[in-house]
This record gives C-alpha cells, structure tokens and sequence, in this order.
C-alpha cells in the first residue's frame, strides 16, 4: 500500500518511482488524498532529484488520465499541433494555425493567457472585437471538421489534465518550476491530451526565453519529443533564436496586426520565415507533403481561413483593432547602427505598458505594447523613431523606459546577431 | 520586500539565506501567510542545501519568537535539563530527573509522547495512576521552586515554539523529516523555549536509534551543542549505543517498575550507569561539582524526590502499576550465549503489543510491552525464558513475534556487542 511521505522520501533519496507509486500519488492529488504539501515536497525532490524517461512517462500519462483525453481521428483531415515554450513578439500562431488548415490538416489548439513578459496567444486574439477564447468541445470539433475553417485556437477546459493544472499552479508558488521532466510533462500532458495527431514544438532559446542556454533548451526539447514519441504522438522540435523580439511588435492588438501582415503576404521576415519552417514541420508531420505553404500565403487562402477561424469564435475580422489612447516614441540619440534591441527588455516593457498581466486572473490591455521601428542591424540616423510604446495608463510611460534602459544600443558597425539563424537546431 | 517563492528558490540554488529572509519565512509560517505547501518545499529544498550555523541559529531563534519563552532564572537553584533523541527502553529521564534534583539542581523538563518504535516519557508517567502530564506554567514553577521537589516532567504548551510545532508535523507527511539542520532546530527550539538554564543531550547512535552511525549523531549533536551556545546555553551531548535495548523492559508501566528498581538502589547496570553518567554531566553543567549523585541513589533521596515529584502531578507513587492481561514467553531453542538482541526488533514488538502508537493521539496500553530475561553475553540454557510479551490484545502476539524473528540469537560464544561502551563520544 503506497503513502505519500514513504514515496516523497523514495524520490528524495534518488529512487526510481514505479508505475503504482506515480499512478497513486497523481491520482490521490487528483482526489485531494494527497495533500498541497506533500505534492510541492515531491515536485521539490522532483527538482533535484530529476524523472528518468520513464518516470516521465507515466507521469505524463497520469496527468492525463486525471482528466479527460480528447480524439481528432474520426476527421476527414490529419490533425497537427505546434507549441511554443514562449518569447517575446510571439505571434506566429495567429499567421501559423489558418496558414496549415489552408494546406489540408486541422489544427486544435488548446492555449493559454499570458504571465509575466511573455504573452499569450489568447490575449493577442481577445483583442480582436468579439472573440471568445471559450468553446465547449463540440464547438470546437464542429470548427475543425468544418472544410472552410479547420483551426481553433481556444482556452483549455477545465477537464483537460485538471492535475497538471493544480500541480502548475502549486510549482508556480513553492519555487518547484525549474524541473525539466515537470516543465516537460506539463506541456506534454496537455498536447496529448488535447488529441492533435502530431506535434511540432518551437522551444525558445536565449535572453528573451524561459531557457537561456541552447543546453538547457535542447534538454527541455528532447524530453518533450520522448514523450511525445513515448504516448505514440509524432513530435517534433525546433530550437528558435529568442534575443531578439520577432517581428516587430510586443504586445496584444499590436502582434494581431503584424499578423494580419503576414496573411497578406507581407510583414517582418523573420515572422515569415519561422511561420514557413513551423508550418513546413507541421504539414510533414501530418503526412501532407506536396503542398508549400509559401503558395497559400501569396494566393490568400491563408487569409480566407484566418478570417473564417476569427468569424467562427464570434469574432469579426473586418472590424479596427483597438489602439492604446498614448503613445510615446524613443528616438536614436546618434547614428549608426541598431546592434542590440533585447527580448527581455521589450518584454518587461510591453508587459509594463499593460499588455501583460503579473497575476493570473489580471486584465491585459488590448492595445498596449511595444512597436519596434528598427531591428538589430538597421541602420539609423540621430532622432530616428527606434521605439513607441502604447498604453491606456501613461504613468507605466517611466516603468516601460527603465525596463528598456540598456536593452538596446546604437554602434558603430553592424554586428552579428547573438546567434547566426533563427532557427538553431532540430530534434525529432 | 521577500516572498515566499523567491526565498524558497533561493535556498534550493545554494543560497545562504539572510536573517530577514529567515524571520519573514517564520513568521508568515505562524500567522499563515506562508502556506504549508511553500513551507514543505522549503523543507525539502534545506533536506538537500542544509542551513549553514548563522542560518540554523536564526532559524532556531525565529521558532523561539512564534510562542512564549520561560524564565527559571529567578529560582534560588541552578536548572538544568537532559533530552534524549529517543531510543528503545530508554526510560532514563524517570530516575535521573529526580536524582539531580537531589542533588541541588531543578529539572524542568518538557516531554512528549512517543510515536512508531520508541516510547515516550509522557507515556510512560502516565500509567502511573493518578499522573498528569499537563500543567501550567505557575504550577510548574511551584514545583520547581519548592525544595523538596524541584523536577518536574510535563507535557509542553501551545505556546511553546508553535511554528516549531507545525513544521514538525508537516515534515513528518512530506518526507523532510531528515535534514540535520531541521532536527537540531527543533529540538533546541523547545530546550531553549523551556528556560532551562543548561542541557545535556543524549544522542542515540546504532540499529534503534534515528542516527544508525556514529558520524551522522557526531553531525546532529554537534549542531545541538553549536545551537545552544550560541542561544548562550550550557550545551553538552553523550554519544551512547542503542543497538540492544537499554535496561530489560520496553513499555511503559514496566519501564516504570524498572526506574523505581533503579531509585532504590538496584536495577540493570546499564541503565544506573548512563543515569550516573547523564546526571554528573547536568551537574556539571549547573555548576555543581561537590555532589556525587551515586550517593543520592544509595541514601534514598532520589526515591524521596521521585515520589514528592510524581505525587506533585497527581500520580499515586504506591499504587500498584497496571499490568497488561496477557503474557506469553519466547525461551531459547538451544543452549549457549545471547549473542544479539537488536533495539529496533524489540521496539517493533513492544510497539505491536499495544506500548506505541501508530498515530498521533492514538491511545497507548499501559502495561504493554517486552520483558527481557538475557542482554548481550548471557548465558542461557535451552528452554530458559528469554522474552516475556505483555499485552491487552493477545492478536498482537503474532506481529510482535515476527518483529522479533531474527531479532536475536543464540551463539555457541560470548560475542562482543557492537560498541565497546555504552558512552561513545562526548560533545561540548
């Protein structure tokens, strides 16, 4: 007869956990038998101890198996799935999840709001008039099947790993976050769960991201992809640069209008770049292997889908997007060239601004952020625009500023970027 | 500003935390404002990092802080206390806080009640009829005040180091019991707390202790004795043996029946000379070298003491002792010497037989427990009793029997025990 305190101390002095022990604790935290503290005393353990792939595994599996798992595969069409591990500019899934329903596969994707200086993907499409992040599963499988629509973009429910969301919120408080095989199964957990028949994963590297080491990021991705491979899902990860912002805007209103961009065949390189590798991944990923996304973005199909997704989650792509009532610019204070403009500092700022809320639960302002007028490497003239920074509270004006005090720098000569691509590695 | 997520993280990368850190984590513990969750992952994260001296004294001195603190200072009498950090039939507090009371000191000792394998002293007292473990703090300076008495054996307050209290029993389900740090910390938390002016420790060391080797209680004594001195309390531990029981009982009114032996004068070598021994170094460290208390044993005034002492809290010290209702004796199977009988195996069966409990609160028998008829090196011939098994609930017989089973033998030679001594180290 398993008790937690004897499986506590089992992790804590190195032991593998077995399948019963993992089953047991999971399913006790699920029922509240095993109690807050004893579960942040295991994640602890967990910490420094670490779970071996098959640890991981079943505890993923677990996770699951608390709540309810959800099936694509009576649909006409492959499902896939991309997830990001978060940065700063982050919008690619807005441009991304039309753009692979135009090539032949659906995407269900289950996402979140936004904490701290990265956002979130449902806070961006919030600010787009009269979208719901919430639907009920069959709304979301009647979107999906439907031939002129085939991506969701929406909350999770509550059933959906409902352990892994307690566990989340308990690592979040008793500093039991910074574990791979959790941080790992966390993410995984929901993926399987949410039922996509493939998985692409964009794991973010660098100042901007959770991970700052290509290391730690190629750890985190590998663990992922094993689990992935582990629970029968196809995965797949691409390490991406995040030092820089992509794109060039932070914030809600703001990214939703640089990815309209996109859809119409424009907008920032290296916003088009990573939407083509994550959506070329995600449609081999599916099976589908004769289509290049590239076409669909010039030919508008894209845009046609993006505009049927908003519409069908009440939303109406016609309308204005809001705009922040101040806006206040940053200007070059010599000339040369722009050769560091740092995630992070962008990310305080945006967040700062409004765009980002510290507590879950907080309201985000739809049109604050930051709107990057040069990137690193563009050339400038002394009083050009480099940044304006939009919020409805002009008091955030002087937090925003000190936030990017120092993030970025004006020089003499161009200088190479932290790192050489965008995309740094790939691991399947 | 601390929060409770960053101090938590800090100690789990190593950090040295700061006496603020320390004091804001204690204190929002007690008033609730640092949840148990946060408080056990913080417990696990000092399992694994340790707190460094400055950290266990700060952390001991805001235990302290969250009750009240006693004050025997104004008694015309030096005070001093022993504490043991338990071990099977260790009913050594019984004779020895009345004999250094004898001797000149007072002995204020707050006790508790045992749990698993060994026994607690409260328990113990408490099969005397009539005994009260609970008293108030007036009454306990009264009895420590008046010259024919002054020990006194009760159960501690409330209010005596809550926080202490609560992360005891939050440690105890969430597998953070094993931190030295911690260990020592509570205890000398409740010494200090108490008001003793001076303490001895008695360290366990071997199969029936917590501590299984002598450099592990090296490490807890010496973070005791470190922790009293810097409370400014005379601080001194024994290191002493706990493969094989103390005495020849285990149980509760039979330990009593054998520290009353020991009162008057007889009783089992070993347990008269850790009492002596325990009772020399608490006169030593009261200040009182002219009293030799082997004396106070042969001329009845530690008897005189034991019952003003008992009778001060109730108890009856003429009453018959209750005994249990049913027995059942384990002779030997050949003839020889008693090679071993292990600590731990005869505190199993004492705590089946009904003489522990499993649980706190959970009600003890008084006459519970196991009898030994041979220690280590006795000869014995085949047939002679060895073990007597005492219980209310003769179902129990069969679990305490196989606690037992390869617990003990019997070899064709005299086999040294596994110390050389009983006393096996000194530590001040």
């Amino acid at each position: 007869m398993p008790d937690a305190a004897s499986i506590i101390a089992a992790k804590r002095d190195g032991h593998v956990l077995s399948d019963q022990q993992i089953d047991w604790v999971i399913d006790g935290f699920t029922k509240g038998t095993v109690a807050d503290e004893q579960m942040s005393a295991l994640a602890m353990a967990i910490v420094f101890r670490g779970l071996n792939r098959a640890e991981t595994s079943r505890w993923t599996t677990a996770m699951i198996a608390s709540g309810t798992r959800m099936n694509f595969t009576d649909l006409p069409r492959p499902s896939v799935d991309k997830h990001s591990t978060g940065g700063v500019g982050d919008k690619i899934t807005l441009p991304l999840a039309p753009l692979v329903a135009a090539c032949g596969a659906v995407v269900p994707q289950l996402s979140g709001r936004g904490l701290g200086h990265t956002g979130g993907t449902l806070d961006k499409l919030e600010s787009i008039p009269g979208w719901q992040a919430d639907l009920d599963g069959d709304s979301m499988r009647r979107i999906l099947a439907d031939p002129a629509i085939g991506a969701v973009v929406c909350a999770a429910g509550a059933d959906l790993a409902p352990a892994d969301k307690r566990l989340y919120a308990l690592r979040d408080v008793t500093g039991t976050v910074e574990s791979v095989a959790l941080i790992a199964s966390s993410i995984m957990s929901k993926k399987i769960a949410e039922g996509t028949g493939a998985l692409v994963l964009d794991v973010k590297v660098g100042a901007g991201a959770f991970m700052k080491s290509i290391d730690d990021a190629r750890e985190l991705a590998t663990a992922m992809v094993e689990l992935g491979h582990d629970a029968g899902l196809p995965t797949v990860a691409l390490l991406t640069a995040m030092d820089t912002p992509l794109g060039r805007t932070a914030g809600n209103a703001l990214e939703v209008a640089e990815s309209v961009e996109v859809l119409a065949g424009g907008g920032p390189t290296d916003v088009v770049d990573l939407t083509l590798a994550l959506a070329r991944e995600m449609l081999a990923a599916a099976g589908i292997h004769d289509i290049d996304p590239a076409d669909r973005l010039a030919d508008g199909s894209a845009m046609d889908r993006w505009r049927a997704m908003i519409a069908a989650q009440g939303g109406d792509p016609t309308a204005s997007l809001p705009t922040a009532q101040h806006c206040e610019t940053l200007t070059a204070r010599s000339s040369g060239v722009l050769t560091r403009l740092d995630a992070m500092a962008v990310g305080l700022a945006a967040w700062r601004l409004g765009a980002g809320r510290a507590r879950q639960g907080d309201p985000v302002q739809a049109g604050a952020g930051v709107e990057m007028h040069a990137k690193p490497g563009d050339r400038l003239t002394v009083g050009q625009p480099v940044l304006t920074l939009h919020t409805d509270t002009p008091a955030a004006f002087a937090d925003a500023t000190a936030a990017l005090d120092g993030g970025w720098a004006i020089g003499p000569d161009v200088v190479a970027s932290q790192h050489g691509s965008l995309i740094l590695d790939r691991i399947c």
